[in-house]
């Protein structure tokens, strides 16, 4: 594809140009025996549990960054809302809002990343849209993807099940897909060898669900840990204790955050996932976790206890309580 | 809600702010029993058939016209994509980006508008999502909805069907909602009764469903029915006739089309249906369409015969080929 190509707003009008560019770029990638670019609506096989639906925006910025892009994350986003509910994603919509001016072929590569993506973790994107917006009305590129996949009869999950004295695991180490976004932007002037940890957490949350101690899991995207924490001490009643050195966060992130006075903590993961396990549980989903490749890092960061909020132990014994998000200046990073 | 009150970035950071907008605007508006804004994602029934899936994007300026504004279109576009489809809308994906300024009292109507929509069709949204872009990034709101439906058994309906000396119906006047939304633009200091087609198709659909000669059903949004025709000729390898004398189209939409040289036949509407029916089934579609409020207009308007490409018989009885849209001056409308 030629490099000095650029979204037209002709690309959005629904005739000739939009039709070569979904087939071009879309179907040529995208392709699978569902998907039909040609149906207002297509078919689905939901066979074996009952049916989950859910939604995700993604509106990154840059939208290629060290491990991915916002196409991986598009797919990433909403499996890994299908995954921590314990179903498995089957279907994907896609939209894409294209900016005015996008460079084909940084479409097209964004467009592969998401393919690759949604192969890996054995989806089918089978219904889409494209539109496309005037120059200064995008940001380049923003995706939205829906999902649909089939949860395994007799599984209950949620915060409601969670109990006093359960355990709080982290599946890998927070904030690196927060910091390598905010990096990639060079606003900050900081380079480093940070990957995102943008992945398909499905290996992580499969690897669970025959535990009957298995409460709660959560993908804690925006809000970060701190923004799980919350929910849980909100939906429960109860406070979640975190212990500061058992939360794993990489020194890269570690010094980034203190250099521009961020709080890893609520900083956005697309990979990992926080789980709640009764104690007997959590032992055994610790040792399942640290056998898979994305698991390795795993670690138990906290307990559900009496109280309120989410309350952090520091490394020097003391505690204090971590507060919801309210007026911050986190840059947007999913 | 007070007037000036308006979107800023930390409605959509993770934390306090963002879980008060979804709690004052989106779940105070379109709570249901099945929504559940703090999962992840939402378990569906679709007993009674074959689930359909489908998702549209919508980007219309400005975000309210007269006959609706981007919240009821955000549900009638996907209802109608599943009606003509055939199947029963059932559930609704929304995921909202709501540009930096967007003033709160603003997004509130918009969502109660969708609210309505949703309601009237007998849809529950049960998933969604909320990003904020900045100032100078959005077009102060885009929504993108994505709708799994339910199909009777034994109904097949698609291009595919189309035989020669098919009817082509249309359920009502074309080209008001496109015409409707430039005039609400004031760029062209036009002014007019007209109010947008925004609707849902349901009702349309569903009174043709047990007709054994319905080949396929369309809503002509973008491209309009030209766009349609024109998917028609080329998967069905016929020509699709249209007779200019018999396509339904209101006098001021023809009036403002000749002042600023638009083609109606290219106009989005978007609560019309066309409709390819044998000769003799088309004759009971349009007499159960003409007994519907929505279908008073519905008018029989062309025919599939040998031959490629869309033509139009003139009032003066010759004829020419109506072209695909390339890069045309149609402002976007949808």
């Amino acid at each position: 594809m030629a490099d000095d190509l650029r979204i037209a707003l002709s690309h959005g009008n629904g005739g000739r140009y939009m039709r070569e560019l979904i087939e071009q770029v879309f179907e040529r990638h995208l392709a699978n025996p569902e998907m039909d670019t040609h149906a207002d609506a297509v078919p689905l096989t939901l066979e074996g549990g009952t049916p989950y639906f859910t939604t995700d925006g993604f509106t990154v910025q840059p939208l290629e960054f060290p491990g991915g892009s916002i196409g991986s994350l598009a797919v990433h986003g909403t499996v890994n809302d299908l995954a921590v509910a314990g179903a498995t994603p089957r279907y994907l919509s896609l939209s894409a809002l294209i900016e005015e001016g996008l460079p084909l072929a940084q479409l097209d590569r964004i467009v592969a990343d998401l393919a690759a993506a949604a192969r890996s973790s054995e989806v089918r994107v089978v219904a889409g849209d494209t539109k496309v917006v005037p120059r200064g009305q995008g940001g380049g590129l923003y995706l939205i993807s829906a999902g649909v996949g089939v949860k395994p009869p007799g599984l209950t999950l949620g915060m409601a099940q969670v109990q006093l004295g359960d355990a709080i695991l982290v599946s890998g180490p927070i904030g690196d897909h927060g910091i390598t976004v905010m990096l990639a932007r060079e606003q900050f002037g900081l380079k480093g060898d940070l990957q995102s940890d943008n992945a398909s957490v499905l290996p992580l949350t499969r690897a669970l669900l025959d535990l009957p101690g298995l409460r709660f899991m959560r993908d804690p995207t925006r809000g970060g840990l701190t923004g799980v924490a919350h929910e849980l001490a909100r939906a429960t009643g109860m406070a979640a204790r975190l212990w500061e050195n058992q939360v794993p966060v990489r020194d890269p992130v570690r010094s980034v955050c203190e250099m521009l006075g961020y709080d890893a903590y609520s900083l956005a993961c697309e990979g990992r996932v926080v789980a709640v396990l009764s104690p007997e549980a959590a032992d055994v989903a610790l040792s399942r976790w640290w056998q898979l490749p994305s698991g390795a890092g795993a670690a138990r960061v906290g307990v559900m206890e009496p109280g309120a909020g989410v309350v952090l132990e520091t490394d020097l014994g003391g505690e204090r309580f971590l507060e919801e998000l309210e007026d911050d200046p986190l840059p947007r990073i999913c």
